[in-house]
């Protein structure tokens, strides 16, 4: 049985022509914060409710890219998009204010990934030209619906990641010189090691990072070696520090690994491991590393976005956090 | 400006290879009974949540539907799923259990046709051989999540609609002589006609569906009396009338058409104004329409199920509820 099916080629080379970025005041205040594109002083945007707010940026986010990438809005072919609300209400409600057709997804934190990589499948086979893919979190939407409402002062444990506050939007168009590519992509299968605390989601999430770039590592016939790059997100520190781990005891050295909640932030008390959310890997991708790849500082990344599926009635149903990565390769396009 | 965007032309014509579906009680009673593959008369299916019951459903099915097609799981390239609840649980939690690939994806009611046009896309593209398309929906968890729990005996208004308990599988395929093929697919747009009743899904949705019923009729230059039959699901009867309406407005007399939510139940008093769910249509078009395609009773049929983009978050603060709707050609090929 061929274990390591999956994978996606992508003849045609579908290019990431453009990104957007907007996050909270925490991450504007953070290491990466000057990188982008725009950074809110108010985490609830003027509006009523945070998730409201969340929404707004989503939809920010998507109009922003559309002009940045200058285009108009009816040269969109197709929005997909998704977040981590009950119903994905941020990107249901952000697609609403757009008359574009739209793909809702979801596959929590790997939400990105997921657009991107069905994006990537649309302009490959000449089905679109312009798709926008997007994702978004919020670290007050995120902990009320999770864990606790903010109100109540719970006290974080050690083991626990900070939600971004960020959105990003991404157009993907047919191969263009200059711009990154996305050559190949692998699709996850969703893993279950039993982990059961919704705190320590990057310990539920390892397990499906590791059998994602193992099963993208053996489809492409590459190794860890062969990019410049690993990116994860949004295992943080410890989630990281087990994929190392589960990927050596399967013989692959990722010494080039690195993972999106642990860039995000300053090193901070109240982060303890870093960030998480379906915004992290989002924005940490479209501000940081997207533009190594496009100046050729990076020439392939492999960039593997994780998602806990967990839902609180399924964990109060006693269940554990299944889990779930999506990987896509992207690779410098100016020789 | 083209207005009609979003439509996918499948040029290698996938085809629908086998599909399964498994209903709860009240549908094995009802006027399809006879034809679905599975009918439970314990809705709770010997679990001990009406979640895990549901849950359960969808795996029953995509395990059916592999042996149904005399396949085995590992020839199973992808399966792409989801359902109600938050999270998309019982879809996550049905792949846990598979070694195969998989993708979430959150289109409320019409999931189903979602799943079937991304199984399509991957298919046309040779990216991939055998891919499942699956949805479900439980009356029970859908009652309590959206509206109340059934212990508290509410009284139901008569715009209310009755969701189904059921779950169907779908396996899409390479183009083979006999089987019914997808020709054709429309994306849909988030609609949103300030409909605010939780009850009233049927008028909430039927916007979306005439939206892209118009949409699909432009771009492959095709009108009401070329198909055989237009499948909803899941307006119910009186989302039905207001589709007719809102077409007949826009010059099409949709004649043929008739919704998944009408079929499914007997004319009930508790039902109102018929089916409603992920499962509705899913499990109408499997077992019910899918015979008659294959057999050329049916020549070609439009199949466009509907989705309510509702969330109690959003309806809480205020929101008023954003419909989509997913359309699929499917044509008979025995000529």
């Amino acid at each position: 049985m061929k274990d390591y099916k999956g994978t996606l080629f992508f003849q045609n080379k579908p290019c990431i022509f453009e990104t957007f970025s907007i996050v909270g005041p925490k991450e504007k205040e953070s290491k990466l914060g000057k990188l982008y594109d725009m950074g809110l002083d108010d985490d609830k945007f003027s509006e009523s409710t945070y998730e409201k707010a969340e929404c707004k940026m989503l939809t920010t986010a998507v109009n922003k890219v559309i002009k940045k990438a200058k285009l108009k809005e009816d040269e969109i072919d197709l929005i997909i998009s998704g977040d981590l609300l009950n119903q994905i209400i941020s990107a249901n409600f952000m697609a609403r204010d757009f008359n574009i057709p739209f793909l809702g997804v979801y596959s929590a934190c790997s939400t990105i990934t997921e657009s991107l990589l069905l994006g990537a499948t649309f302009v490959d086979a000449k089905n679109f030209n312009n798709v926008i893919c997007a994702a978004g979190s919020h670290y007050a939407t995120a902990e009320r619906q999770y864990r606790y409402p903010l109100e109540l002062g719970a006290i974080r444990p050690p083991q626990s990641q900070w939600t971004t506050t960020g959105a990003g939007a991404y157009v993907v168009k047919p191969y263009l010189k200059g711009y990154p590519v996305i050559t190949s992509a692998t699709i996850g299968k969703v893993t279950d090691f039993g982990v059961t605390d919704a705190n320590n989601m990057g310990a539920a999430m390892a397990p499906a990072a590791a059998s994602t770039l193992k099963n993208h590592f053996l489809a492409t016939k590459t190794s860890p070696e062969d990019y410049d790059l690993i990116l994860t997100g949004d295992l943080g520190a410890l989630g990281s520090r087990l994929l190392k781990h589960l990927m050596n005891k399967s013989g692959y050295d990722i010494y080039n690994h690195v993972d999106s909640g642990e860039l995000i932030y300053n090193l901070d008390e109240e982060d303890f491991q870093g960030g998480s959310g379906a915004g992290c890997g989002t924005v940490v991708m479209a501000s940081y590393i997207y533009p190594k790849i496009k100046n050729g500082e990076f020439k392939k990344v492999l960039f593997a976005a994780t998602g806990a599926l967990l839902s609180t009635v399924s964990t109060q149903q006693g269940e554990s956090i299944p889990s779930i990565s999506h990987a896509i390769c992207l690779e410098n396009n100016n020789d």
